[in-house]
This record gives structure tokens, C-alpha cells and sequence, in this order.
């Protein structure tokens, strides 16, 4: 695994988030192996990627409220953002909802994981269950799996015939055009690790007893289908990378650089939306005066 | 407002936070005018406070993995916590949402908000949301408005006649008994601000423009009931404190007592569950093999 992004900046230069979008942003005709799970682009140090991360919360807390402060008014606006997080075991999906959304007030994040199907859900299309799911205005979502598992583990393991999983590929670009009509800025991440990155993982996990309940036996059975895996999701980032929904491919075998990356592309994307504190609608002056004649204090305190 | 809770121990008192359980719990016969919304029982400056504070985050959060993680197995176990939040505007409910449960990994809480119910929720009858919105095992749920409001704005505006309200204390008595048993530990929160502190919070809101989405002109309205709300919260403390569902009282007025006190609640709540870790229910050293054999690198790596 010597072959680095295409692209990528060398370590240590000067670059903006903005840029990152740009950097990670998944090419046309991308094959996964020439894509270096160990790259930092930009990002030299460790130390740095922590401090950098932790120094994002209080602006990442200051865009979600503002968002969620305008979708408030009357004259609403419909937006929200929506986190799509895909990759294999191990790869730190959860490690980005707790070290990157935890920065956020957790009253204006909607954290949705998507388990194995239910018999209910599995009686409805595919997109049923992903549709119920999608955040309310003024509200960052976060989807821990998603819709594209309906073209990953359900083609790896046959669940359904090509032709079906075939054709999904287009309903999920149409379903997400809908959603960005209706005011949803999506950012996919593909959280990319390496095969031996995960054997570390998992071994790891199994040598933590207090790891162990994190681990199952069907595990080593998706290991085995890695490369399965790896071609299913080529065709992934590949069919359903529209401008609207693109996929960024975070080099992820660096849990401090994946975190700070996330954490980099969701800020950069509220700055784009920039939203505003609405104005107030009522007459400030005359609220100020009704509060303070509100109650007599005598009666009782 | 000279009063003081009654036996809280002087300021800098030693006590642990168990103690704390029994200095807030509400006293039978509980006056509200009798308890003091500035006292900061046992924790003497506000730089303590948030010390101890900051420095729960990491308990917390080690006692809900486990949690979350003894809910995973098999023969598993049905327990969570369920802290309810109650008090008047501005008395703090987001902000202890924000400050105690944001220390926390985001995805082993649940926060539900009840607002005003839909016209769905009112062809139910009024326990049916709130048990929707019950956690699952493992999580821990935080209820912002609870059943409560349906003793509560439901009096005072006479949304309801008296015989239906009346009702309903021992329903919820009942229903939060029948959760009980079924694993939920119940902790409930009246966060206790005296009028002059409302006043000054929401001239603080209308002050401030970032604040003034927080701002409804309602406000005033319920605000002018403050008296009724006392009454009403009054049969809530006495007539719903069972051993099973207690009722803390939380002086509230300060923002960092308030803060400390619910996590202190929390922390000392979690202590005693002491959640375990569940053992594994399949061969270490077996899968340690198993992982290491499960795939070849040699093809594609």
C-alpha cells in the first residue's frame, strides 16, 4: 500500500478546508487501490489534528445553532445537513459521531444507525426506512450506514438479483436530487481503511475484554469479502457521486487525521450556507416593557 | 427569597454525591415559596462546579458504554435511565441538555422535546407519546417536558376539566411504576428559578439578537400564571414522588450548581446500576485464529 491520493498536496502545505473538498473529493474512475488509507494530506502532526478538531467545536456549535435558529421563523427555510458515513468494520463510524459530532450541542444532531433490515421494513422499498430517517429543517442528521448498503452488502451477499441491486444505483442519485430540492446539503464520506488496518483493529478489540461485546463472528465472514467489498464500492463512488451528493474519500488508517477531516468538510459546508439568526417577530422595545409587568412580585415572594 | 432549602447542609459541608440524593429530593408536604432557588447546597464557588463538572464527563461516558454494552447480549438486560426535566421557561432544560448530556456519546443518548401535541398525539390519550418516546435498553433517555405538562399548562389554561387532570397523577404513578419494573431508572428533575431570575433571563434573551428566536411572545402569557404554575408544580412534587420516580429539586438560579447538580444525579444513578461489561460469547483465542486466516493479502494488497 505505497500509492498515495492522486492529487494530494504534499504534507505540510498550505491549503484551506475549502481546498479539502476539492482533495478528497472522489474522482471519476476511481479505484479504491490507488487511494492510500495512511495518507494525511495537509496535516503533518498528530498533535495538530487534535488540536485542530477541538478548536472546530465551538464553531461547529455556533453554525448548528444558527442553522436551527432559522428554521425556527415562520418564513422558514427547509435547510438541514445530512452525513452519510460508510465503511467497512472498523473503519471508525462511530469514532466520528463521538469525537466529531459529540463537539455539537447533541439537541440539534439526529444520529440514525441502520441495522439489518426488519421484517417491516424489509415489506417496504429500499428507500422507505432512509426517507423516515432524513433530519428535520434546521438539523444536522448523521447516518451511521445508509441507503448505499442496499447496493453493498445486499449485492455482496446476493440478496437480491443484479438486476435489482443494478437499477438502485440511479434511484439513490434520484432520491438524493430530491432531497437537496428540499433543502438538504449531503456529504458523503467513505471512511477508508486498509485490509491489515483492520486485522490491527479487530485484534485489538479481541485482546480488550472490555472490547469484546463490539465483537462478532460475522466479522471475519465480511472480512473474507473484502475485495468483494472493495468493488462493490468502487461502483458506489463511481455511479453515485453527483454534485449534489458527492462522496469524499477520508484516509481513515489515522483515526486523528479521519476525525479532523470530517470535522473539516461539515464546517466548511455550514460556512457555504451561512446561516443567519432570524429577526425577531415581535416589537423588541414592547416585549421588554410586557416582561417587566408581567407579574407583581408582592403576592408571593 | 430568603429561605433555604430545608436541612441542606451548610455551604462547603463535606457530603458525597449520594448525599446529594437525599438533600434534593422533595420533602413530603414540599412548599415551593420554602425552597430556595439560590442555594448552591455543598458546592461553595462556581469554579469548583465547573471543575467537577468537566471532570464527570469522562464517568458518564465510561458508565453508558457500559451500559450500552451490557444491552447488547443475549440474555440481556432491559435496564436504562429516563431524566425527565421539568420547570418553567428559561429555567435551564436545553442548557442541562447541552452541558451535562453533550459530556456524553451522542449515540447512546435519546432526547425527545414534547411540545405542544400534535392533533395525532390528542386523539391518544396523553401517555401514549410519552411511552413512544420511552429510550431503549442501554440508553439513556432525557425527556425535556415530560407527562408532566399534562398536569401542569393543561391546568392552569383549563385545557382539561379538573376530574380528567385530577386523574392523572396517579396514572402516571402508575406508569412510571410499570417502567420500573420493566428496567427504567427514573430521575426526575423541577428545575427551581425564582421570578426575579426569569425576568432577568428573558431581558437577557430580548437584549441579545443571536436570542431573540429563543423569544415568544407567549412567554409573557405563561409568565403571568407564574403563581399557578407554583400550585400546580406544588401537587406534582407531593402527589408523584414515589421511591420508584423520585422528584429532585434543582436550585436553579445558578447555572453551575444546576449543571453539577443533574450530572452529580446522573453519575451517582449510573454508580449504583454499576453496568457491567458482558462477557464474550464466543472463543478469543478461536476468533484471534480467525481473524488472522480470513483473508490474503497477496491478491489486491
Amino acid at each position: 500500500m505505497t500509492m498515495i491520493i492522486k492529487d494530494f498536496p504534499a504534507p505540510g502545505s498550505n491549503y484551506s478546508t475549502s481546498d479539502l473538498r476539492q482533495i478528497l473529493r472522489a474522482r471519476p474512475s476511481t479505484t479504491i487501490a490507488e487511494l492510500d488509507p495512511d495518507a494525511t494530506p495537509g496535516l503533518p502532526t498528530e498533535e495538530d489534528a487534535r488540536k485542530l478538531t477541538m478548536a472546530m467545536g465551538p464553531e461547529l456549535s455556533a453554525y448548528q445553532e444558527r442553522l436551527y435558529a432559522e428554521s425556527k421563523t415562520e418564513s422558514c427555510q427547509d435547510r438541514r445537513v445530512l452525513v452519510v458515513l460508510q465503511g467497512l468494520d472498523t473503519s471508525g463510524k462511530s469514532g466520528i459521531v463521538r469525537h466529531v459530532f459529540g463537539l455539537v450541542d447533541p439537541q440539534g444532531v439526529k444520529i440514525k444507525a441502520f441495522k439489518k433490515p426488519t421484517k417491516e421494513e424489509l415489506s417496504h422499498d429500499f428507500l422507505w426506512r432512509i426517507n423516515k430517517a432524513v433530519p428535520e429543517r434546521g438539523y444536522i442528521g448523521i447516518f451511521d450506514r445508509s441507503q448505499y448498503e442496499d447496493v453493498l452488502v445486499v449485492r455482496v451477499d446476493e440478496l437480491v438479483p443484479p438486476e435489482v441491486w443494478k437499477q438502485r444505483f440511479e434511484l439513490i442519485n434520484e432520491f438524493e436530487k430530491g432531497l437537496s430540492d428540499q433543502g438538504v446539503t449531503i456529504i458523503k464520506c467513505f471512511l477508508h481503511i486498509s485490509p491489515q488496518e483492520q486485522e490491527a483493529r479487530l485484534l485489538a478489540r479481541l485482546a480488550d475484554p472490555s472490547k469484546h461485546w463490539k465483537y462478532s463472528r460475522d466479522d471475519v465472514t465480511v472480512r473474507s469479502k473484502w475485495y468483494d467489498y472493495m468493488a462493490a464500492y468502487e461502483d458506489v463512488l463511481n455511479l453515485c457521486n453527483t454534485d449534489v451528493a458527492p462522496w469524499y474519500v477520508i484516509p481513515s488508517n489515522k483515526k486523528w487525521y479521519r476525525n479532523w477531516a470530517v470535522a473539516s468538510l461539515l464546517l466548511d459546508h455550514l460556512e457555504e450556507m451561512s446561516p443567519q439568526w432570524p429577526p425577531a417577530d415581535f416589537d423588541v422595545a414592547e416585549q421588554i416593557e410586557a416582561v417587566k409587568n408581567s407579574l407583581s412580585y408582592s403576592a408571593n415572594g
